[in-house]
Protein backbone atom coordinates (compact mmCIF):
# COMPACT_ATOMS: atom_id res chain seq x y z
CA UNK A 1 0.00 0.00 0.00
CA UNK A 2 1.37 3.41 -1.02
CA UNK A 3 2.16 5.93 1.97
CA UNK A 4 -0.76 9.06 2.18
CA UNK A 5 0.57 11.86 0.48
CA UNK A 6 0.66 14.98 2.70
CA UNK A 7 0.99 18.85 1.82
CA UNK A 8 2.47 21.11 4.48
CA UNK A 9 1.96 24.62 4.69
CA UNK A 10 2.27 27.48 7.54
CA UNK A 11 2.16 31.20 7.81
CA UNK A 12 5.10 32.07 9.22
CA UNK A 13 7.58 31.09 6.59
CA UNK A 14 9.34 27.73 5.29
CA UNK A 15 12.10 29.27 7.49
CA UNK A 16 9.99 29.11 10.98
CA UNK A 17 10.54 26.32 13.59
CA UNK A 18 7.12 25.00 13.53
CA UNK A 19 7.15 24.14 10.20
CA UNK A 20 10.01 22.04 10.62
CA UNK A 21 9.10 20.55 13.75
CA UNK A 22 5.28 19.55 11.54
CA UNK A 23 7.49 17.74 8.44
CA UNK A 24 9.97 16.12 11.26
CA UNK A 25 6.48 14.53 12.36
CA UNK A 26 4.50 14.18 9.29
CA UNK A 27 7.23 11.96 8.07
CA UNK A 28 6.08 9.47 9.88
CA UNK A 29 3.04 9.09 8.87
CA UNK A 30 3.50 9.63 4.88
CA UNK A 31 5.42 11.43 1.87
CA UNK A 32 5.27 14.72 2.46
CA UNK A 33 5.14 17.75 -0.05
CA UNK A 34 6.14 21.44 1.54
CA UNK A 35 4.66 24.64 -0.08
CA UNK A 36 5.39 27.68 2.17
CA UNK A 37 5.50 31.46 1.77
CA UNK A 38 8.65 32.66 1.40
CA UNK A 39 8.01 35.04 3.77
CA UNK A 40 6.11 35.61 7.53
CA UNK A 41 2.57 36.10 6.35
CA UNK A 42 0.82 36.27 9.96
CA UNK A 43 -2.71 38.45 9.59
CA UNK A 44 -3.13 37.68 6.34
CA UNK A 45 -6.70 36.10 6.90
CA UNK A 46 -7.57 34.32 3.77
CA UNK A 47 -6.02 36.76 1.38
CA UNK A 48 -5.37 35.65 -1.85
CA UNK A 49 -3.22 37.15 -5.19
CA UNK A 50 -4.99 38.45 -7.28
CA UNK A 51 -3.40 41.37 -10.25
CA UNK A 52 -0.21 40.33 -9.14
CA UNK A 53 2.27 37.73 -10.26
CA UNK A 54 3.38 34.83 -7.56
CA UNK A 55 7.14 33.06 -7.54
CA UNK A 56 7.67 29.40 -6.65
CA UNK A 57 11.08 27.86 -5.73
CA UNK A 58 12.09 24.49 -4.83
CA UNK A 59 14.12 24.61 -1.58
CA UNK A 60 16.06 21.64 -0.18
CA UNK A 61 15.98 22.76 3.35
CA UNK A 62 14.36 19.31 4.74
CA UNK A 63 15.79 16.21 4.21
CA UNK A 64 13.61 13.06 2.17
CA UNK A 65 10.95 15.99 1.13
CA UNK A 66 9.96 17.79 -1.44
CA UNK A 67 9.78 21.75 -0.71
CA UNK A 68 8.67 24.58 -2.70
CA UNK A 69 8.82 28.70 -1.69
CA UNK A 70 5.98 30.68 -2.61
CA UNK A 71 6.14 34.58 -2.71
CA UNK A 72 2.29 34.45 -1.68
CA UNK A 73 -0.27 34.57 0.99
CA UNK A 74 -0.81 30.64 2.92
CA UNK A 75 -4.00 30.47 0.31
CA UNK A 76 -2.07 30.98 -2.19
CA UNK A 77 0.50 28.03 -1.20
CA UNK A 78 -2.34 25.32 -0.85
CA UNK A 79 -3.93 26.69 -4.89
CA UNK A 80 -0.47 26.64 -6.23
CA UNK A 81 0.40 23.12 -4.80
CA UNK A 82 -2.84 21.31 -5.63
CA UNK A 83 -3.01 23.60 -9.12
CA UNK A 84 0.65 22.86 -10.07
CA UNK A 85 3.19 21.20 -7.68
CA UNK A 86 0.87 17.98 -7.36
CA UNK A 87 0.04 17.89 -11.03
CA UNK A 88 -3.62 16.20 -10.05
CA UNK A 89 -2.52 14.43 -7.26
CA UNK A 90 -4.71 15.15 -4.42
CA UNK A 91 -3.19 15.07 -0.95
CA UNK A 92 -5.37 12.54 1.86
CA UNK A 93 -3.88 14.86 4.05
CA UNK A 94 -3.63 18.88 4.67
CA UNK A 95 -1.69 20.03 7.61
CA UNK A 96 -0.97 24.03 8.59
CA UNK A 97 1.63 25.35 10.66
CA UNK A 98 2.59 24.78 13.67
CA UNK A 99 1.76 28.04 14.45
CA UNK A 100 3.89 30.66 16.71
CA UNK A 101 1.13 32.35 18.88
CA UNK A 102 -2.72 31.36 19.49
CA UNK A 103 -5.00 30.92 16.75
CA UNK A 104 -8.18 30.62 19.23
CA UNK A 105 -11.47 32.41 19.51
CA UNK A 106 -11.66 35.07 16.86
CA UNK A 107 -8.37 34.84 15.87
CA UNK A 108 -8.94 32.14 13.54
CA UNK A 109 -10.38 34.86 11.14
CA UNK A 110 -7.37 36.98 10.82
CA UNK A 111 -5.11 33.33 10.88
CA UNK A 112 -3.13 32.62 7.65
CA UNK A 113 -2.85 29.10 9.45
CA UNK A 114 -6.31 28.56 9.29
CA UNK A 115 -6.79 29.87 6.12
CA UNK A 116 -4.20 27.60 4.88
CA UNK A 117 -6.42 24.67 6.22
CA UNK A 118 -9.61 26.46 5.01
CA UNK A 119 -8.30 26.71 1.38
CA UNK A 120 -7.67 22.39 1.60
CA UNK A 121 -11.17 21.80 2.89
CA UNK A 122 -12.22 24.08 -0.03
CA UNK A 123 -10.57 21.25 -1.89
CA UNK A 124 -12.46 18.24 0.05
CA UNK A 125 -9.05 17.44 1.48
CA UNK A 126 -9.21 16.29 4.90
CA UNK A 127 -7.04 19.66 6.88
CA UNK A 128 -5.76 20.59 10.29
CA UNK A 129 -4.04 23.98 11.32
CA UNK A 130 -1.97 23.58 14.22
CA UNK A 131 -0.92 26.61 16.45
CA UNK A 132 0.91 26.74 20.14
CA UNK A 133 -0.54 29.92 22.48
CA UNK A 134 3.12 30.56 22.74
CA UNK A 135 4.32 33.98 20.27
CA UNK A 136 8.40 33.26 21.37
CA UNK A 137 10.45 32.97 18.26
CA UNK A 138 12.38 29.78 20.82
CA UNK A 139 9.17 28.51 21.62
CA UNK A 140 9.34 24.88 22.94
CA UNK A 141 7.23 22.82 20.71
CA UNK A 142 8.19 19.05 22.45
CA UNK A 143 5.33 18.70 24.22
CA UNK A 144 2.93 19.10 21.81
CA UNK A 145 4.27 16.21 19.67
CA UNK A 146 2.50 13.61 20.70
CA UNK A 147 -0.78 15.46 20.13
CA UNK A 148 0.03 16.82 16.77
CA UNK A 149 0.43 12.68 15.85
CA UNK A 150 -2.72 11.23 17.59
CA UNK A 151 -4.81 14.06 15.44
CA UNK A 152 -3.50 13.52 12.54
CA UNK A 153 -3.76 10.12 12.63
CA UNK A 154 -7.16 10.24 13.33
CA UNK A 155 -7.74 12.49 10.32
CA UNK A 156 -6.02 10.07 8.41
CA UNK A 157 -8.30 6.87 9.70
CA UNK A 158 -11.98 8.68 10.00
CA UNK A 159 -11.50 11.57 7.46
CA UNK A 160 -13.57 14.63 8.31
CA UNK A 161 -16.87 15.90 7.90
CA UNK A 162 -17.35 17.25 4.33
CA UNK A 163 -16.16 21.35 4.29
CA UNK A 164 -15.17 20.79 7.93
CA UNK A 165 -11.18 21.19 8.80
CA UNK A 166 -10.26 21.61 12.32
CA UNK A 167 -8.62 24.13 14.16
CA UNK A 168 -6.20 22.97 16.84
CA UNK A 169 -4.46 24.90 19.69
CA UNK A 170 -2.14 23.83 22.01
CA UNK A 171 -1.17 25.58 25.22
CA UNK A 172 2.35 26.82 26.14
CA UNK A 173 4.54 24.64 27.89
CA UNK A 174 4.10 24.57 31.66
CA UNK A 175 5.63 22.14 34.02
CA UNK A 176 2.81 19.88 33.81
CA UNK A 177 1.94 18.03 30.83
CA UNK A 178 -1.24 18.92 28.92
CA UNK A 179 -3.71 17.16 30.06
CA UNK A 180 -5.65 15.81 27.31
CA UNK A 181 -7.67 16.83 23.68
CA UNK A 182 -10.76 18.75 24.07
CA UNK A 183 -13.14 18.92 20.99
CA UNK A 184 -14.67 22.53 21.62
CA UNK A 185 -17.00 25.44 20.10
CA UNK A 186 -15.14 28.86 18.93
CA UNK A 187 -14.73 31.16 22.02
CA UNK A 188 -16.95 34.58 21.21
CA UNK A 189 -14.51 37.17 22.11
CA UNK A 190 -12.73 40.33 20.31
CA UNK A 191 -9.54 42.64 19.84
CA UNK A 192 -9.61 46.26 21.66
CA UNK A 193 -7.73 47.67 18.98
CA UNK A 194 -5.90 50.52 20.25
CA UNK A 195 -3.96 52.65 17.40
CA UNK A 196 -0.42 54.24 19.05
CA UNK A 197 -0.20 57.02 16.61
CA UNK A 198 3.12 58.63 15.72
CA UNK A 199 5.22 61.55 13.61
CA UNK A 200 7.24 60.47 10.76
CA UNK A 201 10.84 62.33 10.14
CA UNK A 202 8.80 64.29 7.82
CA UNK A 203 6.06 64.96 10.38
CA UNK A 204 3.71 62.99 8.61
CA UNK A 205 1.08 61.23 11.18
CA UNK A 206 1.65 57.11 11.30
CA UNK A 207 -0.37 54.14 13.36
CA UNK A 208 0.45 51.06 14.52
CA UNK A 209 -2.05 48.91 15.75
CA UNK A 210 -2.44 47.36 18.90
CA UNK A 211 -5.12 45.71 21.07
CA UNK A 212 -5.80 43.75 23.57
CA UNK A 213 -7.82 40.77 24.29
CA UNK A 214 -11.22 40.79 25.19
CA UNK A 215 -13.27 37.38 26.22
CA UNK A 216 -16.82 37.65 26.47
CA UNK A 217 -17.59 33.96 26.82
CA UNK A 218 -18.13 32.17 30.28
CA UNK A 219 -18.84 28.44 28.89
CA UNK A 220 -16.38 25.72 29.63
CA UNK A 221 -17.06 24.07 25.79
CA UNK A 222 -14.85 26.43 24.10
CA UNK A 223 -11.21 26.65 23.12
CA UNK A 224 -9.86 29.45 25.52
CA UNK A 225 -11.55 27.76 28.69
CA UNK A 226 -9.86 24.66 26.95
CA UNK A 227 -6.31 26.19 26.88
CA UNK A 228 -6.43 28.47 30.20
CA UNK A 229 -7.22 24.97 31.72
CA UNK A 230 -3.51 23.39 29.55
CA UNK A 231 -5.75 21.38 27.11
CA UNK A 232 -5.48 20.79 23.37
CA UNK A 233 -8.39 22.35 22.03
CA UNK A 234 -9.77 21.21 18.28
CA UNK A 235 -12.63 23.05 17.09
CA UNK A 236 -14.42 21.68 13.47
CA UNK A 237 -14.38 25.05 11.12
CA UNK A 238 -16.00 25.82 7.89
CA UNK A 239 -16.05 28.04 5.11
CA UNK A 240 -19.86 28.13 4.95
CA UNK A 241 -20.41 31.50 6.63
CA UNK A 242 -24.01 31.41 6.24
CA UNK A 243 -25.64 32.32 9.84
CA UNK A 244 -28.56 29.57 9.14
CA UNK A 245 -30.65 30.84 12.56
CA UNK A 246 -30.55 34.04 11.34
CA UNK A 247 -32.42 33.33 8.23
CA UNK A 248 -35.78 32.44 9.47
CA UNK A 249 -35.09 35.65 11.66
CA UNK A 250 -34.96 38.10 8.69
CA UNK A 251 -37.53 36.13 6.80
CA UNK A 252 -40.06 37.51 9.72
CA UNK A 253 -38.82 40.74 9.99
CA UNK A 254 -37.91 42.48 7.11
CA UNK A 255 -40.58 44.48 5.16
CA UNK A 256 -39.13 43.41 1.73
CA UNK B 1 -33.16 62.94 17.05
CA UNK B 2 -29.86 63.06 15.83
CA UNK B 3 -29.44 61.13 12.80
CA UNK B 4 -28.19 57.86 12.48
CA UNK B 5 -23.72 57.72 11.97
CA UNK B 6 -22.97 55.48 9.48
CA UNK B 7 -19.54 54.17 8.75
CA UNK B 8 -18.56 53.01 5.11
CA UNK B 9 -15.67 51.38 3.93
CA UNK B 10 -15.18 48.87 0.65
CA UNK B 11 -12.40 46.70 -0.86
CA UNK B 12 -11.78 48.65 -4.35
CA UNK B 13 -10.75 51.85 -2.76
CA UNK B 14 -11.31 55.20 -1.79
CA UNK B 15 -11.79 56.07 -5.66
CA UNK B 16 -13.81 53.47 -6.81
CA UNK B 17 -17.20 54.58 -8.76
CA UNK B 18 -19.01 51.53 -6.19
CA UNK B 19 -18.03 53.55 -2.43
CA UNK B 20 -19.34 56.71 -4.46
CA UNK B 21 -22.88 55.29 -5.33
CA UNK B 22 -22.65 54.05 -1.78
CA UNK B 23 -22.17 57.37 -0.15
CA UNK B 24 -24.65 59.39 -2.27
CA UNK B 25 -27.33 56.73 -0.71
CA UNK B 26 -26.16 56.84 2.67
CA UNK B 27 -26.47 60.56 3.05
CA UNK B 28 -30.28 60.05 2.92
CA UNK B 29 -30.05 58.07 5.60
CA UNK B 30 -27.89 59.53 7.96
CA UNK B 31 -24.60 61.55 9.06
CA UNK B 32 -21.46 59.51 7.19
CA UNK B 33 -17.83 59.12 8.20
CA UNK B 34 -16.09 57.03 5.14
CA UNK B 35 -12.73 55.44 5.60
CA UNK B 36 -11.14 53.10 3.01
CA UNK B 37 -8.11 51.94 1.55
CA UNK B 38 -6.35 54.51 -0.40
CA UNK B 39 -5.76 51.72 -3.31
CA UNK B 40 -7.72 48.18 -4.28
CA UNK B 41 -7.56 45.59 -1.94
CA UNK B 42 -9.54 42.82 -4.04
CA UNK B 43 -9.25 39.43 -2.33
CA UNK B 44 -7.74 40.49 0.82
CA UNK B 45 -9.53 38.63 2.19
CA UNK B 46 -9.73 38.64 6.44
CA UNK B 47 -5.98 40.63 6.15
CA UNK B 48 -4.86 43.07 9.18
CA UNK B 49 -1.43 44.26 9.03
CA UNK B 50 0.74 43.54 11.69
CA UNK B 51 4.14 43.94 11.87
CA UNK B 52 4.10 47.40 9.42
CA UNK B 53 2.89 50.77 10.34
CA UNK B 54 -0.74 52.34 8.83
CA UNK B 55 -1.27 55.88 7.18
CA UNK B 56 -4.54 57.67 7.54
CA UNK B 57 -5.21 61.03 5.72
CA UNK B 58 -8.18 62.70 5.56
CA UNK B 59 -9.34 63.54 1.80
CA UNK B 60 -11.73 66.07 0.80
CA UNK B 61 -13.53 63.87 -2.28
CA UNK B 62 -17.16 64.21 -1.30
CA UNK B 63 -19.48 66.86 -0.57
CA UNK B 64 -20.47 66.72 2.84
CA UNK B 65 -19.03 63.84 4.42
CA UNK B 66 -16.06 63.18 6.57
CA UNK B 67 -14.39 61.24 4.39
CA UNK B 68 -10.62 59.64 4.75
CA UNK B 69 -7.60 57.35 3.16
CA UNK B 70 -5.57 54.84 5.16
CA UNK B 71 -3.18 52.41 3.36
CA UNK B 72 -4.75 49.40 4.79
CA UNK B 73 -6.98 46.31 4.06
CA UNK B 74 -10.47 46.59 4.21
CA UNK B 75 -10.46 44.92 8.19
CA UNK B 76 -7.73 47.31 9.17
CA UNK B 77 -10.22 50.41 7.89
CA UNK B 78 -12.99 49.59 10.12
CA UNK B 79 -10.71 49.04 13.18
CA UNK B 80 -9.10 52.81 12.63
CA UNK B 81 -12.28 53.92 12.14
CA UNK B 82 -13.88 52.79 15.42
CA UNK B 83 -10.12 52.76 17.57
CA UNK B 84 -9.11 56.36 16.10
CA UNK B 85 -11.31 58.31 13.68
CA UNK B 86 -14.88 58.07 15.60
CA UNK B 87 -13.46 58.97 18.89
CA UNK B 88 -15.84 56.15 20.69
CA UNK B 89 -18.39 56.95 18.47
CA UNK B 90 -20.05 53.37 17.98
CA UNK B 91 -21.78 53.60 14.33
CA UNK B 92 -25.31 52.59 13.60
CA UNK B 93 -24.92 50.90 10.81
CA UNK B 94 -21.60 50.14 8.85
CA UNK B 95 -21.87 49.35 4.85
CA UNK B 96 -18.98 48.30 2.96
CA UNK B 97 -19.00 48.32 -0.97
CA UNK B 98 -20.65 48.50 -3.23
CA UNK B 99 -18.22 45.76 -4.71
CA UNK B 100 -17.23 45.79 -8.34
CA UNK B 101 -18.18 42.04 -8.92
CA UNK B 102 -19.54 39.20 -7.19
CA UNK B 103 -18.91 37.84 -4.01
CA UNK B 104 -21.92 35.35 -3.83
CA UNK B 105 -20.86 31.77 -2.42
CA UNK B 106 -17.40 30.81 -1.81
CA UNK B 107 -16.13 34.55 -2.90
CA UNK B 108 -17.04 35.76 0.63
CA UNK B 109 -13.89 34.13 2.17
CA UNK B 110 -11.53 35.93 0.03
CA UNK B 111 -13.98 39.26 0.17
CA UNK B 112 -12.54 42.27 1.25
CA UNK B 113 -15.75 43.93 1.06
CA UNK B 114 -17.65 41.36 3.25
CA UNK B 115 -14.54 41.74 5.50
CA UNK B 116 -15.20 45.35 6.50
CA UNK B 117 -18.76 44.00 6.93
CA UNK B 118 -17.27 41.30 9.33
CA UNK B 119 -15.37 43.46 11.34
CA UNK B 120 -17.98 45.81 11.62
CA UNK B 121 -20.42 42.84 13.41
CA UNK B 122 -17.09 41.46 15.41
CA UNK B 123 -17.94 45.08 17.06
CA UNK B 124 -22.10 44.42 17.19
CA UNK B 125 -22.00 47.00 14.74
CA UNK B 126 -24.47 46.63 11.95
CA UNK B 127 -23.09 45.93 8.74
CA UNK B 128 -23.85 45.22 5.68
CA UNK B 129 -21.31 44.49 2.78
CA UNK B 130 -22.92 44.85 -0.81
CA UNK B 131 -21.40 43.65 -4.14
CA UNK B 132 -22.48 44.08 -7.86
CA UNK B 133 -22.30 41.04 -10.17
CA UNK B 134 -20.54 42.76 -12.40
CA UNK B 135 -16.95 43.07 -12.78
CA UNK B 136 -16.84 45.92 -15.23
CA UNK B 137 -15.11 49.03 -14.22
CA UNK B 138 -17.59 51.43 -15.82
CA UNK B 139 -20.75 49.03 -14.22
CA UNK B 140 -23.73 50.59 -13.76
CA UNK B 141 -25.40 50.81 -10.66
CA UNK B 142 -28.27 52.64 -11.49
CA UNK B 143 -30.66 49.60 -10.66
CA UNK B 144 -29.12 48.85 -7.19
CA UNK B 145 -29.99 51.81 -5.19
CA UNK B 146 -33.53 50.87 -4.80
CA UNK B 147 -32.72 48.02 -2.87
CA UNK B 148 -29.48 49.42 -1.11
CA UNK B 149 -31.64 51.98 0.56
CA UNK B 150 -34.42 49.60 1.41
CA UNK B 151 -31.91 46.82 3.15
CA UNK B 152 -29.97 49.55 5.01
CA UNK B 153 -33.12 51.30 6.51
CA UNK B 154 -34.61 47.13 7.14
CA UNK B 155 -31.24 46.95 9.22
CA UNK B 156 -31.41 50.65 10.67
CA UNK B 157 -34.90 49.61 11.52
CA UNK B 158 -35.09 45.99 12.83
CA UNK B 159 -31.32 45.68 13.61
CA UNK B 160 -29.33 42.49 12.79
CA UNK B 161 -29.30 39.24 15.01
CA UNK B 162 -25.97 39.74 17.36
CA UNK B 163 -22.44 38.19 15.60
CA UNK B 164 -24.83 38.57 11.70
CA UNK B 165 -23.54 40.74 8.91
CA UNK B 166 -25.10 40.77 5.64
CA UNK B 167 -23.74 39.44 2.57
CA UNK B 168 -25.80 41.29 -0.22
CA UNK B 169 -25.10 40.51 -4.14
CA UNK B 170 -26.62 42.67 -6.85
CA UNK B 171 -27.48 40.93 -10.04
CA UNK B 172 -26.07 42.80 -13.01
CA UNK B 173 -28.20 45.20 -15.06
CA UNK B 174 -30.54 43.99 -17.45
CA UNK B 175 -33.54 44.62 -19.29
CA UNK B 176 -36.27 43.89 -16.92
CA UNK B 177 -35.83 45.29 -13.55
CA UNK B 178 -34.77 42.88 -10.63
CA UNK B 179 -37.21 40.95 -9.40
CA UNK B 180 -37.04 41.04 -5.71
CA UNK B 181 -34.73 40.33 -2.73
CA UNK B 182 -34.22 36.63 -1.59
CA UNK B 183 -32.90 36.02 2.04
CA UNK B 184 -30.88 33.12 0.99
CA UNK B 185 -27.32 30.27 2.12
CA UNK B 186 -24.16 30.50 1.01
CA UNK B 187 -24.05 28.49 -1.99
CA UNK B 188 -21.61 25.36 -1.98
CA UNK B 189 -19.31 25.89 -4.72
CA UNK B 190 -15.01 26.09 -5.38
CA UNK B 191 -12.88 28.13 -7.70
CA UNK B 192 -11.11 25.32 -9.85
CA UNK B 193 -7.03 26.84 -10.52
CA UNK B 194 -5.11 27.25 -13.14
CA UNK B 195 -1.61 28.06 -13.26
CA UNK B 196 -0.28 30.23 -16.33
CA UNK B 197 3.20 30.10 -16.00
CA UNK B 198 6.01 32.09 -17.92
CA UNK B 199 9.45 32.99 -17.92
CA UNK B 200 10.25 36.47 -16.88
CA UNK B 201 12.96 38.07 -19.11
CA UNK B 202 15.52 37.22 -16.64
CA UNK B 203 14.46 33.27 -17.45
CA UNK B 204 12.78 32.58 -13.77
CA UNK B 205 9.34 31.18 -13.61
CA UNK B 206 6.17 33.34 -12.37
CA UNK B 207 2.76 32.45 -12.26
CA UNK B 208 -0.74 33.89 -12.63
CA UNK B 209 -3.46 33.01 -10.88
CA UNK B 210 -6.69 32.11 -12.90
CA UNK B 211 -9.58 29.55 -12.72
CA UNK B 212 -13.18 28.81 -12.94
CA UNK B 213 -15.92 28.59 -10.93
CA UNK B 214 -17.09 24.92 -9.50
CA UNK B 215 -21.20 25.03 -9.06
CA UNK B 216 -21.52 22.27 -6.61
CA UNK B 217 -24.82 23.06 -5.59
CA UNK B 218 -28.66 22.45 -6.76
CA UNK B 219 -30.37 24.18 -4.70
CA UNK B 220 -32.51 26.87 -5.22
CA UNK B 221 -32.56 28.78 -1.79
CA UNK B 222 -28.66 29.68 -2.62
CA UNK B 223 -27.01 33.20 -3.24
CA UNK B 224 -26.36 31.79 -7.23
CA UNK B 225 -29.11 30.49 -7.81
CA UNK B 226 -31.30 34.07 -6.55
CA UNK B 227 -28.49 35.75 -8.90
CA UNK B 228 -29.17 33.71 -11.94
CA UNK B 229 -32.76 34.42 -11.80
CA UNK B 230 -31.92 38.37 -11.20
CA UNK B 231 -32.89 38.83 -7.41
CA UNK B 232 -30.97 40.65 -5.28
CA UNK B 233 -29.18 37.73 -2.68
CA UNK B 234 -29.49 38.49 1.14
CA UNK B 235 -27.26 36.14 3.04
CA UNK B 236 -26.89 36.16 6.66
CA UNK B 237 -23.01 35.42 7.79
CA UNK B 238 -21.04 35.01 10.80
CA UNK B 239 -17.50 35.24 12.34
CA UNK B 240 -17.99 32.16 14.40
CA UNK B 241 -16.60 29.61 11.88
CA UNK B 242 -17.20 26.32 14.45
CA UNK B 243 -18.62 23.46 12.63
CA UNK B 244 -21.27 22.80 15.71
CA UNK B 245 -22.99 19.75 13.54
CA UNK B 246 -19.05 18.23 13.45
CA UNK B 247 -18.70 18.48 17.31
CA UNK B 248 -20.84 15.09 18.32
CA UNK B 249 -19.17 13.28 15.01
CA UNK B 250 -15.70 14.27 16.36
CA UNK B 251 -16.74 12.90 19.92
CA UNK B 252 -17.87 10.15 18.83
CA UNK B 253 -15.59 8.53 16.27
CA UNK B 254 -12.17 9.32 17.46
CA UNK B 255 -10.24 7.71 19.71
CA UNK B 256 -8.29 10.14 22.10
Amino acid sequence: MSKPLILISNDDGINAHGIGVLIELMKNLGDVVVVAPDSPQSGMGHAITIGNTLRLSETHDFEGVKSFQCSGTPADCVKIAKGYVLKGRKPDLMVSGINHGSNTSISVIYSGTMSAALEGAIEDIPSIGFSLCDYALEADFSHVKEHVLKIAEQVLKNGLPIGVALNVNFPAKKQEPIKGIKICRQTRAKWLEEFDRRIDPTGRQYFWLSGSFVHQDKGEDNDEWAIAHNYTSVVPVTFDLTAYHAIATLNKEWDI
